[in-house]
């Protein structure tokens, strides 16, 4: 590996401070004339390439995308390995990762301000999208570039902003008729309270499958929670041990086996002795043996990537709006275990 | 909130591209002088405050952070949790984290080399320590500010850069006096392969406290393998299923409780039988019920950030080896739970 010169070097090599060789750099009338003639001839000495950074500064293009780092809660999520992705397939493009956290959509917009105030990032990369998701059309109005890794959901057209996200829908239905296809009938569903895009997505594949089974293919799809699956469905605060308490409920009242819309709960109801199917495929599921549902989340960060360097790198400098719009859909796998 | 104004509100307001407000502000002299004056008039009337990541090219300060994501293996690791720590404490300083990926030190070298001359972070933070590790004196060569969450292994003196770690050694000391006070005298462990620094620390406290247990208090500090302690020990290649082999044989050499290097390990042995704690308090343990140790890390990621701003805005523009090296040793808990 050939070693660059770095700004370190020049400083040692002219016997001043880094920040001093960055003042000569970028704000030569600081020194003093003596100093900026040591530091000039210390830089063509090592061959000190200037400054990338302020190069891509006059460019206008800071070469970063922002990412929210979420929050651990049970830690039975899966971002970190959704994050290394980014990171990897960001790598490749010519793109770095710069990260920050936030507690809602108001602190995080006061922190899309702060970065681009300071960092002016390319691009964001939205992750965790919901109903009624203000990050979005605050990102759109300023003509920013983003994507979302999630569908915006409750907009009727599925959003005109590029997004990235994976079909928890199939993936439930998927689950559905492996159990179907081991004899089940009469199959429970645990989920999360209504108001989540994600948990509503989830249960839909569920249901619909169920329905298809029952025979009922034909007549309106808002019939879900008709004939058997309102009884074999319950709700739950994503709890282990709601998972339990609703496994256990479910099968007093018929279900000879259960999908659930995450391995949180899934964990708690392979206490209730049923087959069970997780969802994420979380290090949990492969510890305890639970079947589950695994995202493609490094195809997912390489997909938020392409389409955001798709749009910057456009011959007008990518602003959102230009071109149609880029909605990617991966499906799930399901993987086999112990539990089903 | 409000509303800071943007370049892009005044690529708006002036009807071109951000590219163009970028290239005005930053070189006019690419730009049309006709251009230039509708951007300069869009600045003035919105208040736009020119450009602070210009600004920090001047003060030669990039307010950036960089850190490894590490791989997930088998998900079973707990690095989430320190990057969402930095990420907070990092913010709460005026600093931000960007990521980079890398395979193995002359990988994760290049990068910091492309980084310097594409970012110029102002300090790295390294993850992963090991013996031999090449990465810290090549920063350390080139005078440039890092941390280290995890000691210097192999250097005698314990490394004269800065570093955060906790303390492996008494983690398993506390989880063999734990069992030890449950009335077991024939505690086994079950370690990873020699040529870990992590792996001997942890394996330390448990053959330090066997001994101390033993009455055997006095004498060299290297006669671990003697006596009882080398009929107890295993060494594994990390994994689930060597964990258990190792839990069985350990139980029929006459051990009635284990320690164990990591939660991969014991999730394998807690299959055997007998007392089992962990390290690392992953979300398996808590799944599972394992009882394990758990290391502070949003205090580590505080404290890796408070050493970095410490040297950073130091008035002499903080060069490592200027003033007292920190090193700060934190201890971990034992989280108590079913398996011991």
């Amino acid at each position: 590996m050939p070693e660059k010169v770095t700004i370190a070097d020049v400083a040692r090599q002219a016997g001043v401070s880094r920040q001093t060789v960055s003042n000569v750099l970028n704000a030569p009338e600081l020194v003093r004339e003596e100093t900026r003639e040591r530091v000039r001839q210390a830089v063509e000495q090592l061959g000190y390439r200037v400054n990338q950074a302020a190069r891509r500064m006059r460019t206008g293009r800071s070469r970063l995308l922002a990412v929210r780092i979420e929050r651990t809660q049970d830690g039975m999520n899966v971002f970190d390995r959704f994050l290394h992705g980014l990171t990897e397939s960001a790598a490749k493009a010519g793109y770095r990762v710069i990260l920050y956290s936030a507690d809602d959509d108001r602190s995080e917009i006061a922190t899309f301000d702060d970065l681009l105030g300071a960092y002016e990032p390319d691009a964001f990369v939205l992750t965790s999208t919901h109903y009624g998701d203000v990050r979005t059309s605050w990102l759109e109005e300023r003509g920013l570039a983003f994507v979302t890794f999630g569908r915006p959901w409750g907009t009727p057209d599925g959003g005109g902003h590029p997004w990235v996200d994976v079909d928890g829908a199939a993936g439930t239905a998927a689950a559905t008729r492996r159990l179907a296809g081991a004899g089940h009938r009469r199959i429970g569903y645990i989920g999360w309270q209504e108001g989540s895009g994600v948990g509503d997505d989830r249960r839909s594949g569920w249901a619909r499958t169920m329905k298809d089974l029952s025979g009922t293919t034909t007549g309106d799809t808002d019939g879900d929670k008709s004939g058997d699956t309102g009884v074999l469905e319950r709700r739950t605060d994503g709890s282990t041990a709601e998972g339990e308490a609703a496994a256990r409920e479910l099968i007093a009242a018929g279900a000879t086996a259960l999908v659930c819309v995450s391995d949180s709960v899934a964990l708690g109801a392979t206490q209730a002795g049923v087959p069970v199917v997780g969802f994420d495929d979380t290090p949990v599921a492969a510890a305890i043996g639970l079947t589950s549902l695994s995202q493609p989340l490094s195809e997912a960060a390489a997909c938020c990537v392409e389409v955001l360097t798709g749009r910057l790198d456009a011959p007008d400098g990518g602003s959102p709006g230009d071109g149609p719009p880029d909605h990617v859909l991966l499906e799930p796998s399901l993987v086999i275990r112990r539990t089903a």
